[in-house]
């Protein structure tokens, strides 16, 4: 099953669009589990005990792992993934960006070490960087476009001079991923939900790619304003899917013993917020 | 000493710009060591042994070691070139690119797991993307800024209609890089050696700014004209400095048991052609 079918089933059948991400910072465990040697790995198997009903993906942020030696934990933990939860899909954050067999290295890490089912990538280096992950048929590619944090202004935001229309960068690249650069029909984008206008705007341009929304939650993107900017329905025409991501508000919702029920508690508020 | 003094000696002590870069292919080291289960520290350690009075920098690129589990072989890499020579710095070929707390964790994964004394960044998540690693002091950030492959124009040499004089984006992130960007004197920019061109552009932009310079040698690039468009002096004034970057020529100059030797040999040459 290729990684837009696995998205679409575990979507109905979690009647949701929440993904977890599962970012874990050791000092916000719980205390029984912060001398644990296997810390990461447990915590991270707990939140997804109590959270792979109420998700369409689960997303790892693989910085979080590294930081710790932790790769071996990463990898226990997408097997976990597979045991108890085989239908929802693995999206690994890790925003990789270069060319040619460096990049053919990145792919295999994801895909064939990890396992992953979809990996988000930076579009820095241009198409050339992106190719060798969508030869890779079924996997999924999210490129990051808008990005929820201040510096995305830098250059996402800019208008380009020498392309018709002088677009903003970040919807030249809407474009190009909607069209030129989607050679399998694997690729989707990257948008914050802190800017609603211009996840809306990034629809109108790629209508039909499915869209990673990070920023609700701790990060104050509203779940209302998202779902009505990124998902459209008119009659028989539904726009590409949307998968909008919340870690810590989940992951971090207690410090108690009962961490991972307390994770539950905030799952479920963002489940019924990202309903559909 | 902060790595741009580490800089600053390695290239007196060797006379030569020269970095060579650590991109393990297991498929293709001698026979002898394919089967090694430590192969690509045991293949990176001799390439070290044979090279390091020839370099200013070794830069090992960690996909080619995540891609093969080899996170520990890299941390005895890296533990080996401190041995043999304390004295050359490590770059860590990353390319990087996050946000707040998550590249808090990358920054962590770099320069303490790795103990790395610079790190390559990707930009597009602009500057609060940059900054948790401009906190480390003494440690250096190269930025991709015009990189050597074709896709490369897809974005950096785009004229930004918003900023004054409508410069190319690569050119205006060497101003913000020289600049606004650069609040503690740790920024560097990467500029491939396929362009002398926009090198020296570059270079008119940040006259201070150390850059680093892949794609000479196997990716085609002149090293003659790559001194000459990055290296100035005029006088007393001397511009900041080159890392010009060799990996597959010299890694890979045979596949025979005398690999390392061979490797020399390839080594000794790039390093008559980037003698200073």
């Amino acid at each position: 099953m290729t990684f837009l079918e696995q998205l679409k089933h575990a979507t109905h059948a979690s009647r949701s669009v929440l993904c977890v991400g599962l970012d874990p910072e050791p000092a916000k465990f719980p205390v029984h589990l912060q001398s644990q040697p296997d810390a990461i790995y447990a915590f991270c198997a707990q939140i997804v005990d109590a959270t792979h009903d109420l998700v369409c993906a689960f997303k790892p942020q693989i910085a979080y792992f590294a930081a710790h030696r932790a790769e071996a934990q990463l990898e226990q933990l997408i097997a976990h993934i597979r045991r108890v939860a085989p239908a929802v899909p693995v999206i690994l954050d890790a925003k990789r960006g270069d060319i040619g067999s460096t990049a053919e290295q990145y792919a295999i890490e994801a895909f064939e070490r990890y396992g992953a089912d979809a990996v988000t990538l930076s579009p820095f280096m241009g198409f050339d960087s992106i190719e060798p992950y969508v030869k890779r048929h079924g996997k999924g590619a999210f490129l990051l476009c808008r990005t929820s944090n201040p510096g995305g202004d830098d250059w996402q935001t800019r208008r380009l001079a020498d392309v018709d229309g002088q677009p903003r960068l970040f919807e030249h690249l809407a474009h190009l991923a909607q069209g030129p650069w989607n050679l399998n029909g694997q690729l989707g984008l990257v948008v914050g939900a802190t800017y609603p206008d211009e996840i809306a705007r990034v629809r109108d341009i790629a209508p039909a790619l499915p869209l990673l929304i990070p920023g609700v939650g701790a990060q104050g993107g509203d779940a209302a304003t998202t779902l009505k900017a990124g998902l459209r329905k008119q009659g028989d025409q539904i726009s590409g899917p949307i998968i909008v991501n919340s870690s810590r508000a989940i992951l971090y919702a207690s410090q108690r013993p009962t961490f991972a029920e307390d994770a539950r508690q905030a799952a479920l508020q963002a489940h019924r917020a990202l309903s559909i």
